[in-house]
């Protein structure tokens, strides 16, 4: 099949050490469904700095930026948005006529989401984890008015996270978590795809269970919420509005949740 | 329809101030014939050292250089073939992991037609215009052994055009010509689409003739051959062989004669 480019196309890619086909076919499945003139390509770069310049040079749109770049793009670009200046991390661009601005739609999507599931502020959390999107995660909890724990192995990182936002760290899961959110890779697909995050018997203790895992969405952690009968906000969630974020910025157009619930099936094929 | 690219797909570029969607239809039209998981994207460069920095940066394969970037990108890369060394332009950049190499397949086709026209190298030439194609076409004329005259109004670029490869320079079209090459616009669609380049006399006096413009193919100049029965390299040659010619250097496959000819009549669609 020959591919519908021409001089008009804008361009969007994606920057990651290893990059996935994700966002490749999601934008390109809105882009086609909104009969918009834009291509989506996945990209490992070199150089982050010369790939950056590349962004200016061949006047990219859009870039998602993934591990290990999204401090290391700091620098490089013009302008923050708050979403990336309050957790230090860009994981969006936009070239706005050579104007490159850093976003965090991942701290977009979950502030979003607490909002949308209404989740009262005053619930106890116990966030699992203490990575770049546990960062975002924290920061967008704490900015909902929240307080609780940051339970991670890493003293190191777990302090330094829980310290940012003013909350504790913990090596254990505190008895009295009313919101459970895991932001590790237990559940994932591959190596721990058998591991619950939190035990049955935090969840029973718990009213809300919020898995960022996506891959696949039906963690055990996420059955056990199930089982348990807990409200439930799953990564499945997060993928796809942080995607429709960064859509929304690239084109301007906001896609309708019943598209981007199709983008992301036919993404995830 | 949705673009088909994944994180593997191979990108190639076009960079001109004005870009045509010739090279994004031809080689697309290619990619998908030999199944080539590739993709073909004209771009107007913001700014041409930003713009090869992506290049590198982005791990771009393949870049078509037009005006006027043809000589400013030579300081930008890393080692010049023949091609474009001889001429001193480079229209088509290969990254071959990281290292930058500029060709000339104007240059490369040219010299190609006159061997496979089997072109007397002992006729006397004149070749009407003093551009960058002239360049390529007198160079490659030059080594295939062949002198003769660059007729061109604009004296200074004449002249130094003419001394670059021993040539003359002359505001008339010699009596003697026998080849006779045309690379001004006249002829091109356009404000000149009826301006025959050479006269039905000097046609008469010669034996073949070289029209360089591809848009029509069918130009006055290439019509008066017809109607003299004349030997004939129309534009549509040149066109389809230098752009093959950047397909066998991004891919490593060489197109069929075939493929080529359905591929340009995609491209003009």
């Amino acid at each position: 099949m020959v591919n519908i480019v021409d001089r008009e196309t804008v361009l969007c890619i994606s920057l990651a050490a290893r990059p996935s086909n994700h966002g490749v076919r999601f934008h390109n499945w809105l882009f086609d469904h909104y009969q918009l003139n834009y291509l989506y390509k996945a990209v490992a770069p070199v150089d982050i700095t010369a790939a950056i310049a590349g962004v200016r040079g061949l006047d990219i749109r859009g870039a998602a930026v993934s591990m290990p770049y999204k401090q290391d793009v700091i620098p490089l670009i013009d302008a923050l948005d708050p979403s990336a200046e309050r957790i230090n991390a860009v994981n969006t661009i936009v070239n706005d006529d050579g104007l490159l601005s850093g976003y965090n739609t991942d701290y977009i999507a979950v502030a979003s989401l607490l909002r949308s599931h209404d989740v009262d502020p005053g619930l106890r959390v116990a966030v699992r984890g203490s990575g770049g999107m546990a960062n975002a995660v924290v920061a967008a909890l704490a900015d909902h008015g929240m307080r609780g724990v940051v339970v991670a192995r890493n003293e190191e990182t777990g302090q330094a996270l829980a310290q940012r936002y003013g909350w504790e760290h913990s090596l254990e899961v505190p008895e009295d978590a009313q919101l459970l959110v895991n932001v590790t890779p237990l559940g994932m697909h591959g190596e721990h795809e058998n591991v619950q995050a939190f035990s049955d018997e935090a969840v029973e203790r718990a009213s809300v269970i919020f898995d960022v895992v996506a891959y696949p969405v039906h963690t055990p952690l996420i059955r056990a919420a199930e089982r348990a009968g807990k409200a439930i906000i799953h990564g499945g969630e997060v993928v796809a509005l942080q995607a429709a974020e960064q859509f929304k910025l690239y084109t301007g157009v906001e896609p309708s949740a019943e598209a981007v619930d199709q983008a992301e099936a036919y993404a995830q094929q």
